[in-house]
């Protein structure tokens, strides 16, 4: 096999960016380089490192040569094997990465954000190359789902991804879970401990989650998906009330990044969208805990599998960069690459509103005659199927919760919209959709 | 990329055995042809099946030419690029495998037991042929594991593997856990609905989970591990009172595979094991639920992972079966193979003794003086430290459950014979091993 084969010469990897996952690559390329070399065939070779501050203490033991802060002639350097970019963000990451592929390299990116905007470019130039560009860690952290989906499920039909994508907002809702908190008081919680940021909006208003729908769904479906077709909501209206409305009715509130395929008049199409839901306790992803990722797919033939674990941190995200440099170091020795892009699907990808998904609205009503079908007539006139209907309280104190049927969204928001319209509903106290029943 | 690359000629591909899975594999290659040769590169050319008996009316639209009885001409043709092999059993399924390699064909097949008894000859045979051998459907069925323990963790260090690998011994118990019911009853539901078979011994006896044990070793470990080396008991023993008691203490009762690394005096070492063991509700493990299977991955960097599907059935494990063409079909197309065996590192593999784990001991006594001072004298003779102790009734009815702390299991059952021989212990009620702890 490939591991008894002579190395015909050592394969020269550079990592752009040194940060927390950076600095786990490095220190697992260089403290593992003997069995490294195993199990790729060949040995490796770190031979630069860009930075943006050289002088910085690093706990690496490295020599100081490696250390550049001219990333773009390290990766224009022509004798690279593998381009490891950590770095993160839009620029200069996609030059950095391009550039790389133009002058022989292949790539190994965690770069969600970058693939989720503008991964058809980076896609055709790895193609345009003949060069490697792998991504398991940019969705998902250490949890292997690029490759079951490229690979492992390429004799099936996915028909739809769930997934808790980001730590953060699993964390917050979980904490409001548990403890009764508010969306405030988790959040704070969560910035003590490190699991948010200072500025939490990428995590908490779902832009994160939504880069790696668009990656998801790209993967799960064969088509072209960017950031611009995911329809995203974020957790910061989540309240307590709402958290206490899904334990009520045995389910839990999860961020969800949802992709589908649809069977529409028109042929199959695909849905990719990001927002808060309830999911009942007995579905896998209820349990999915802390900080914890988890992804649930559902195809024709394989049924449900789902794949958990941290979806964040340096060792964790360090992992899967690491996997993916050995299997594309390793197609380097062998002179392959492996599979590419796949979007010869290129199915429509469908707004919100023809998405189909079911509502749990509250409304504060006075309890009269006459109030429930008035209700009852707003859902018909959208052709809406109600599947419950719970009073709670009495006289002017009365609230209404609807749980609905699944239906398109429009039709779901143009009755909520409806209802706030009735002189007989004082409000809509809350609205959350309801997804993971089966 | 490869798909877009001028097809050479059709891959030719026969069948060995045409049962659930033959059949559901046999329909997904030619139902779905031109999205199999898509994602390939290259048409796939179904050219032979072979079966027992090749009169049986099949519900497959298949010309009746393709059958043959004769397995051994089938891959002897010479022109095979693909063998799939879903007969089972050890011969003639080797002797077919051996003869495909031989021909040039590479290999794709579902058999757990030929590869825990004898995987050492077929991937020696792989090697030598130089193509491939891949099994994604032999561990967990739809559940993608191998790919990810052999591809996605190569940069990374696996310390443990905890598997729910058969799905009967996980109904069975899980019936147990909802109804109270005993296992002769829960065994009698799970034939009765097709989860069991009637002859259950395979299963309940834990041969079939032990056969996945020792891939998941091999693969995890890099060291050749056979099903001999994996130390087996069934969950035919476990009684509702076992399960009462794991529910008292917050936990259910699992049929685990643990796969395990060591640090000995001597150096690294593994272990293999399958029993029955208590694990905490909180643990990923404990919710996996009716006949799904999932794998708990430990590894340095990654942390915790866990695959979770269904672990059997002919849909799923045909989706597992055509992954694997894929890849396989696509290495033929580019004129490489992938992974091969990995066994570099040959760690010692443990007997059940030296692994380390913890007991859950119910004991008879009277309730006496000095009953607990002789009790906890049994475990410090053999080291073993105590974690909980707690006594149920008084009197002549007393029973003491003990929950050690983790030892070797030759300490832990050594000091259960010495219980066993206490005179103020009138009987050991039951033994069952902890697991999941942190």
């Amino acid at each position: 096999m490939t591991s008894d084969k002579p190395s015909p010469r050592p394969l020269k990897v550079a990592l752009l960016g040194c940060g927390v996952v950076g600095s786990d690559v490095a220190r697992l390329l260089t403290q593992d380089a003997d069995e490294l070399a195993r199990r790729i065939g060949a040995p490796v070779e770190l031979v630069g490192i860009a930075v943006r501050r050289p002088g910085r203490e690093r706990e690496l033991d490295l020599p100081a040569e490696l250390f550049t802060t001219d990333a773009k002639a390290l990766v224009s350097r022509g004798d690279l094997d593998v381009v490891v970019e950590v770095i993160g963000g839009i620029e200069p990451a996609r030059d950095l990465i391009l550039t790389a592929l133009e002058h022989g390299a292949s790539v190994v990116t965690a770069n969600k954000a970058l693939l989720a905007e503008d991964g058809a470019t980076l896609y055709e130039a790895a193609a345009k190359a003949e060069r490697d560009l792998f991504y398991e860690a940019a969705v998902a952290g250490a949890i292997p789902i690029v490759r079951p989906l490229r690979e492992s499920l390429a004799g099936d039909r996915v028909t739809r991804v769930l997934g808790i994508v980001n730590g953060t907002t699993n964390f917050i809702l979980d904490a409001m879970t548990s403890t009764g908190a508010d969306f405030a008081e988790a959040l704070e919680e969560a910035q003590a401990l490190g699991y948010a940021e200072a500025d939490p909006t990428a995590d908490v208003e779902g832009f994160d989650a939504a880069a790696k729908a668009a990656i998801l769904a790209s993967l799960a479906f064969h088509t072209r998906v960017t950031m611009d077709d995911v329809h995203r909501e974020g957790i910061s209206d989540v309240t307590a009330a709402h958290v206490a409305s899904a334990a009520e009715r045995g389910s839990v509130v999860k961020l969800l990044a949802i992709c589908e395929q649809h069977e529409t008049p028109d042929g199959p199409a695909v849905s990719a969208r990001v927002h808060p839901a309830m999911i009942p306790d007995d579905h896998p992803l209820a349990s999915v805990r802390g900080a914890f990722n988890a992804v649930f797919v559902e195809s024709e033939s394989a049924g449900q599998l789902m794949f958990y674990g941290p979806g964040a941190g340096g060792a964790p995200t360090a992992s899967a960069v690491l996997g993916d440099l050995v299997t594309v170091a390793r197609n380097r020795v062998d002179g392959v690459f492996g599979p590419g892009e796949s979007s010869h699907a290129q199915l429509e990808v469908l707004g919100m509103g023809r998405t189909r998904t079911a509502y749990h609205i509250s409304l504060d009503v006075a309890d009269r005659p006459g109030v429930l079908a008035a209700v009852a007539q707003a859902f018909a006139e959208q052709e809406v199927s109600i599947r419950t209907v719970h009073q709670e309280g009495h006289g002017d104190d009365a609230t209404l919760v609807v749980v609905t049927h699944v239906a398109d969204d429009a039709a779901l928001s143009a009755t909520v919209a409806r209802l706030r319209d009735l002189d007989m509903v004082r409000g809509v106290s809350s609205v959350m959709r309801v997804e993971g029943g089966r």
